[in-house]
């Protein structure tokens, strides 16, 4: 079947919102095998939107709209899609009742409820974050209409949980997909590494970047999840096979959110020095739910005094090598984990830059170490290469330090030589 | 004039690149009072592309294409174009000069000469970033096409250095803006207390909502820089008088940049002690360059062991306030401005969620405390509205911290009662 997206929002012509509505349908899209051949975007004008709606009629088997569902006069969609597809509007009860329930400790206009007009015949896909229902229904040509609203965190609910599902169960197939996440593996050689994988059209294998990490989405179809699942299994445990130990997870995205559960189950706790990365690692760490049952303490010692009065780092090793050193590294990992009396300590110092390089210690430059009291490891990003920018720079970093205490809980070396890091 | 914007790539129908290009083409194409009505994306399929092209040709006074411009097969947006609008693609020297140059000391292939052919007459647009120029050019028919990279960072550039500069000047128009920065008042309120200045046309103001803040446009065109400047500047200073002290820079776009200058300024110096924010606040300070000549250090104090073991907490007052109190954070601001030496000292503590709420203590209530030594100030965030979920509930907090500093460096009060609080 091929598709095509209408998005619709004047605020996304004056460029003020990045259309992620349209990616993310089209990711989805793709996932259950529904080529899209056309994305446009029209603004809340009727005559544009009904003639582009016309073309998606005419030309596409699917047409999904984004967008302008809601309660005010510019929210137009419904309407003209139905007008352009012969369909009358009618009173959908429950979403009426979902609305005034959604409203019931606050005042509402009238104007709320045409959000429960819906072409008559549709099926009704529940919005289960606000307002606006979105709507699936065919044409009496064949064609099929979504209609999704445009807020992403509406969007993105009730596409996975029911118009995917939905288009699933119309081509009779359930779609399920694997994620493998690596840290440690550029995606150039570890899209490499499997391109013999990623070729297959049933499961279907694809690399993605990330910001300083990598994953391979394997997605299968079938009649039932189990067999879909059995399906992906061979190929994942191939592409595990393959990389290594770089696969930090299956499924669960972020070293962070690894790191949290497995420090929790082998009940350990960890405590943080960060000079470069400024607090980003501490952020990261307890940007997790439930973090504060495994991270006693973070300093973010960005002074040498403050380096040798909280962490004990000694004055004249700061003197003889520098705050940026394996030696000073290692000083504020072990002294963090003393002051913490935690299991782990983590210590970062490095350059982020833009300023401060030089020849020696060029931008780009950190030291990590990490230690469990009695053994510290370090690990060493040369730097110096074509500047990626300090943000960059300071994630990798913190990147690196979640992957050294991962390895480390998963009984591997935590500064094993890896693939190009990146 | 009215646009629009046809993206080329099969990419960006998978879903795998989410299409900032155009949006960043938008925004920049409304600052010169260009109107844009439509937004499409294609494959690099030559037959869709066409048709795509000529639809653009025959309704539109200007037509941006972006991506396709590459060494590739795939790369057809330059032969489809020229094709569909009657010219001959002849080669650019200068181009095939920068081409050559760029791959000096690289191996390149006869591919890359491919990226000179450019539509005979245009006006080439420099690739300061890559190989692919880009161009502009009026068709017969009188309408303008330009073809810009896909690569943002190449796209970005070229965009704003040589096609905007071009079109302004077709158009005989400088454009000037200025952007002025609002923390305390919600985009819905800031934009009701300015209703009559955003109907304008030149200047044009118009107001945009930002994680936890709003920030509102000024923009101005015509014939010299003075005269636009002098078009924005009063209306720049009535929004600045009717926000009042919630507006905190003119131009300078986040509070952690106009804090950081102020305290290097004022040669002050920061502590911060963050229980819920868990290092985000030290984070954002630490992503400004040269944050390490005012920030003395930053704790990261999850648990009320280290509070006390760090910060001086006393345990009874723990115990009898619990960790999540105006008690707590006065001494958490107070133990780490003492601990660092720095003249100003921040304490933070709350409950970001999802779990550890009560009716009393609901998720979302922090308590911020800011210290000069001398006094100490508090601002209470009281939480239990409807959650905004645990990043944006600790991206407020670490905002208003940000906030009371900024305030006390301006010679105001840090806890005046402002409008509606983000």
């Amino acid at each position: 079947m091929n598709a095509e997206i209408l998005s619709v929002g004047t605020e996304l012509l004056l460029g003020h919102t990045v259309n992620t509505d349209a990616s993310e349908v089209a990711r989805e899209l793709s996932t259950i095998g529904i080529n899209l051949l056309y994305a446009g975007t029209v603004g809340d004008n009727p005559q544009r939107l009904r003639e582009a709606v016309e073309q998606g009629l005419k030309r596409s088997g699917l047409v999904v709209t984004t967008g302008g569902l809601g309660p005010t006069g510019d929210d137009l969609t419904k309407e003209t899609v139905a007008e352009a597809a012969g369909k009358r509007l009618v009173l959908h009860e429950e979403s009426l009742r979902r609305i005034e329930e959604y409203f019931k400790d606050r005042p509402w206009g009238e104007s709320q409820k045409k959000q429960a007009m819906l072409p008559e015949g549709c099926t009704v896909l529940q919005n289960d974050v606000g307002t606006a229902p979105g709507c699936v229904f065919e044409t009496a040509d064949g064609t099929l209409v979504a209609m999704l609203p445009g807020p992403p965190s509406e969007l993105g609910p009730m596409l996975k949980n029911y118009l995917i599902p939905y288009l699933a169960a119309r081509e009779q197939a359930v779609i399920v997909s694997r994620n493998i996440h690596v840290f440690g593996l550029g995606e150039g050689t570890a899209a490499e590494m499997i391109s013999d994988l990623t070729e297959g059209a049933n499961p279907t294998a694809a690399t993605y970047a990330k910001e300083n990490e990598m994953f391979v989405r394997v997605t299968a179809r079938a009649k039932t999840a189990e067999e879909a699942e059995a399906l992906c299994e061979p190929v994942v445990r191939e592409i595990c096979k393959r990389y290594g130990d770089v696969v930090y997870s299956i499924d669960v995205d972020g070293l962070e959110n690894v790191v949290v559960k497995e420090l929790a189950r082998q009940k350990m706790t960890l405590a943080t020095a960060e000079s470069c990365t400024g607090g980003l690692l501490a952020k990261r760490i307890t940007d997790v739910p439930g973090s504060s049952e495994v991270f006693e303490m973070g300093a973010v010692t960005y002074s040498n005094r403050i380096k040798t009065q909280l962490l004990g780092v000694p004055e004249e090793m700061l003197r003889e090598y520098g705050a940026v050193s394996e030696q000073v590294a290692r000083a504020m990992a072990e002294g963090v984990q003393k002051c913490a009396g935690s299991t782990l300590g983590i210590g970062i110092t490095g350059i982020a830059g833009p300023g401060g390089g030089t020849p020696e210690k060029p931008v780009g430059l950190v030291y990590l170490a990490m230690t469990d009291g009695k053994q510290t490891w370090v690990r060493k990003l040369p730097g110096g290469s074509r500047s990626r920018g300090r943000a960059s720079l300071r994630n990798a970093a913190a990147s690196n330090a979640l992957d050294m205490v991962r390895r480390y809980l998963a009984g591997l070396t935590p500064v094993a030589e890896m693939g190009k890091r990146p």
